[in-house]
């Protein structure tokens, strides 16, 4: 029977030598982690490798994501659908093996990392949305959800601000099966870490409410089992493992230093390695008895079979909850959704009062909430301004999570990164809030949803000028047109409570990205809309105002702006000019609809467009052309009334009418 | 003699009544801190009103910027330019007192904050910046550089990420002068911080390796000034002051509570504040005994007074230096400075290798570095990777600030908050790296640097996916695009050695913003360019390459796609096709162009126009317009060889040819 290091050093010989064929990753952390990783995967970790799917499995997330190679050598040690194969086409075109783990690609791999910090904040999510799970639907003696949620960190992770805020969340609400084991290797990229990052971290971290297991030695295997054992004791308090640490352990020249971290270690210091760990196979051969060692096939068929013949009985006992459960978790929406989203929009259809739409957003809310116990809300910190704050929430705290609200405190990037572990865990759509300026905290948290294909939504209010007297540094004129920047993001920009509605429900509605809702803090007009143009505004982009004659010209408007462009299209009618209005909530929907109606919407011939939308004006010459437009906040805001700030920028109804004119006139 | 209550209560007094009159605004922070910056104001900070900008002040920060009317009142009452007339039109259109500080508007103001936990970062750039000019020039007696930085801040500072970044920096570096002093008034937005925020925030600093001073009454003004005391005599670290204080302090029926916090109080309960403080004077009266108490004018003009004899001193004892100092304060580069850049430029034109621009940015920086005292660089922890190590560069240590760079460690929005401190202080021009796709991590940094109109400049490399292996997290598509929508930042994007050359010109001589600066990792061609090219090229956008006949097309390139343009091009007039290629290093430059040279560069006419960057192709449209092309990449990258990456969305020079012929035939 292989030893314990033997074992570990599979993990070395597949990474370094990984790392050695595509001739460029980072070899460092699985030599230094291997040890670590080889305890927690044989002793512990719960998994079923033929199912990476199976609802109750830890959750493994390896925030470090450069150390990728260790979770690919322990995916094909431990008998995942990833062959050796793919190993050695590491980092190479449509392999499944990229540079960074990305869970859209590979199976077993939990979440997409690499930018720092963002998987320890995932996996607080994960750790929430555990909780959240049992506290719905765990009987007694019937734990049909159970798992650990366990996690690699660095010193990069830790050194990130979104660690901060993700793990002091942790701490408050005592996510006791939340595990991370910290390689402490005292690099980082920069050399030794000394000169900049001097935090004692174990009493940071006790500092957060953690429990924490000091002065762990990372090579030896007892210290590291004993370690995880007393962090599944840990009752109340999530666990930090320090676990000391040789970066890239094994390699006689390089281990110990950031030499080790990031390029391939060459193929002198590989026969090096191979010699001084005793490792004399090929490159990606691994002997059969340390193959066996590692085949966690059988054990994680044998898990997965126990929770079935639990999920059994507790189906029998609990058949709705069952019902309820196994909808949640595939992702599908309740039959009630239906029924509770079509009143939300015909409640909608029928408001005949000015009102906010994060007003709107908020009714929304309260009326499909009640049939949707999937749906998370929260907010950074700003319920009650963002409207996040649905009649029927519950708020989490430690110890309470029979709930569905999350107080994320000041923390919009740990938001929005723990929202991606809400969604990526399943049986959840998180949806949070905060002013839309403040989406740039967030940014590269949302971006990751976009890559990873979550079912986030953010709850983006407050989003323009019309925010008012806080001023330039609050109010977003770049945040809307950036957000639709970012790949796989829909952005909703809705114009009254009606296209509000139709926002959520297709930002619930999508399965397979994330979607961005920027809200007025100020009141609109509501506009009517007969049948055909409700519902085409889903598709959108669409006419919402007509003129008696064929249109001269076009005015392109989203949100608050929709109701400036409506009337000074009436006044232009009264002038005599024929002028349509396009309300285009959502461009990114609209670029998905065919040829044959966004040309409806927006003849090619009709040149003559102009756009108008209270932030930067570049996004809209894709709209408008070289001949057209645009009515937009290209320079910092002011503080000021709404009313003032709109005024002071041309955003009046006179002045849309003058610059159509002159538009018209050319 | 007004009592210290007093004086604190007129502070009281003026902000319930501002945000009473214009009915928004937030009176719970300046009536909890009044009592707090009685003391650090009257008995502590040094400062001269009647000249804000006096080089040696005590920097005083308010970090929790909604309460911003508690620094108005300590303006207004010490003796600044900013009269009573300002705080009656507080968060009016172009007052000088919008709804959070502004230092462009108002004077006195160090820095701009709102944005929760920026404050306490531009501070901890502050104190470094004290340090490093303390280094340079103070000598044994005559220390010309030696004042405190203060800052008050709030829980949503403490929760939010950056304050960690920012305050585990400060603690390694060990930045005693930095005092900060927190608001701990157990309130957010959200209600009672419990629920959400649990941190033991002494021990979490101590573990940063602060000195902490705990349970200090925020309402007792000895005991704020004991602590104070202690904390100015700390050395070898920063201090935190805990204050326990009561948000709305004097609101009998709001104080204690989140009602206080974003909301006038009301006539009535304004009423009753009056009573319970015994402020029996009218709105925005002051008595006049209690305005002699706070004024500060004379005590400032002696103080000032005296560092001016000081220095005058120094200047006669070390005349080089005096001078260099006041060049470096006055924001003003070096006479040397044009010599040296342009020999970077002239070695940039002769370049005839290809080479990355990144290793081109470090060439500059080896060549005009050693001119340049103010330059003070630094990398988010990959210096070598972002050549950001220029040669000679010295790295601040804790007691060693005799240097001119600073490893941030993996603090991205640490890094850029704090540089923007750097710049705020004034003596130095930050720079700093990390890889163009974490500018995300970053970006409202950015845009304060933006809004502040401060020179901070931004090393972004890695800058498409021409990063390869490292995969979609690492490979930028959207960010290049999405900077540029920032106002008042200059994005450059040089396609070789002389264009980078360029940028690293106009990025040092521009002092009214910030710059970011787009660098390949990988090689590119040098580009031959004639006198009038080279003149052209500073212009943001010039023509690179021009057919033998008049051009039919024209391709617009940045980056490292102008080497793709060129061949095209030049494919093109084999093939008998008149293509010209316009490089646009900076759009934001050229935008600033007079028409004329607009209309030379991109006729109005010509409108057959494709447009190539490997990024997201929306923001192109606004110059290819409804008829052109731009050939870009909509959806996220891929882990591969560069070239395999390349290929893969279609940058070769075969497609490039393609898509024009067919533009063309159109």
């Amino acid at each position: 029977m292989p030893t314990r290091f033997e074992l570990a050093n599979a993990i070395r010989a597949l990474a370094m030598d990984a790392v050695q064929k595509a001739n460029i990753g980072h070899p460092g952390m699985p030599m230094g982690m291997a040890d670590i990783a080889e305890v927690l995967w044989n002793d512990f970790l719960v998994h079923n490798p033929a199912n990476p799917k199976w609802v109750n499995r830890d959750r493994f997330v390896v925030s470090n994501g450069h150390g990728s190679m260790l979770l690919y050598a322990l995916l094909n040690l431990s008998g995942y659908a990833l062959p050796m194969s793919e190993l050695q086409n590491f980092r190479q075109l449509k392999s499944k093996t990229p540079g960074h783990p990305e869970n859209f690609v590979t199976p077993g791999v939990e979440t997409t990392t690499g930018p720092l910090g963002q998987g320890l904040a995932n996996a607080v999510g994960m750790a929430i949305a555990e909780r959240v799970l049992a506290a719905r639907y765990n009987r007694d003696g019937l734990d049909i959800v159970d798992h650990h949620t366990y996690v690699f960190t660095g010193d990069g992770c830790l050194m990130e601000g979104i660690s901060h805020e993700a793990c002091s969340l942790a701490g408050v609400l005592g996510l006791d099966k939340l595990i991370v084991l910290y390689d402490d290797n005292n690099i980082s990229i920069d050399g030794e870490v000394g000169g900049w990052f001097g935090d004692d971290t174990p009493a940071r971290f006790e500092a957060y409410g953690w429990n924490v297991v000091r002065n762990v030695d990372g090579h030896k295997p007892e210290a590291v089992k004993q370690a995880i054992d007393i962090a599944r004791a840990s009752t109340g308090k999530p666990t930090l493992i320090c676990c000391k640490t040789i970066i890239g352990f094994g390699s006689p020249n390089k281990q110990g230093t950031a030499a080790s971290h990031g390029s391939a270690l060459g193929e002198a210091e590989v026969a090096l390695v191979r010699e001084k760990l005793n490792w004399p196979y090929a490159p990606f051969e691994i002997p059969e008895a340390i193959r066996a060692g590692w085949d966690a096939k059988a054990r994680g068929a044998a898990a997965e079979q126990d929770w079935n013949v639990r999920f059994k009985d507790y189906a029998v006992k609990y058949p709705v909850e069952a019902a309820e459960f196994e909808q949640r978790m595939r992702g599908e929406l309740p039959t009630a959704w239906t029924a509770a989203i079509a009143k939300a929009l015909a409640d909608a259809a029928k408001a005949d009062k000015p009102n906010a739409t994060r007003k709107a957003s908020k009714a929304v809310l309260d009326t499909v909430a009640g049939v949707l116990p999937e749906l998370i809300g929260g907010s950074a910190d700003l319920g009650e301004s963002n409207c996040t704050d649905f009649k029927g929430h519950v708020a989490l705290r430690a110890g309470q999570f029979a709930g569905n609200y999350i107080n994320y405190g000041v923390r919009e990037f740990g938001m929005v990164a723990a929202m991606n572990g809400l969604a990526l865990h399943g049986g959840l759509i998180p949806f949070g809030g905060t002013f839309l300026v403040f989406s740039d905290y967030a940014r590269n948290g949302i971006r990751m949803a976009a890559l990873m294909k979550q079912r986030s939504i953010y709850v983006l209010t407050h989003d323009s000028i019309g925010l008012g007297e806080d001023g330039p540094t609050h109010q977003p004129v770049e945040h809307v047109a950036s957000l639709r920047l970012i790949p796989n993001v829909h952005v909703w920009r809705p114009a009254d409570a009606f296209e509000t509605a139709l926002a959520w429900k297709a930002a619930i509605e999508r399965a397979s990205g994330p979607t961005a809702l920027a809200l007025t803090r100020q009141n609109v007009d509501p506009q009517p809309r007969n049948e055909r143009q409700q519902a085409d505004a889903a598709r959108g982009a669409y006419v919402l105002w007509e003129p008696k004659s064929a249109p001269e010209a076009v005015i392109i408007a989203t949100g608050s702006e929709v109701q400036l462009a409506v009337k000074a299209a009436a006044q232009l009618a009264d002038k005599g000019r024929a002028v349509r209005v396009v309300s285009m909530p959502c461009a990114e929907v609209f670029a998905q609809q065919d040829a044959a109606y966004r040309d409806t919407v927006l003849p090619p011939e009709l040149r003559k467009r102009l756009a108008i939308e209270a932030g930067v004006s570049s996004y809209w010459r894709a709209f408008v052309g070289l001949d057209g437009d645009v009515l937009g906040i290209d320079s910092f805001g002011e503080s000021a009334p709404a009313s003032a700030v709109f005024k002071h920028f041309g955003f009046t109804v006179e002045n849309l009418v003058e610059r159509t004119e002159k538009l018209l006139s050319r």
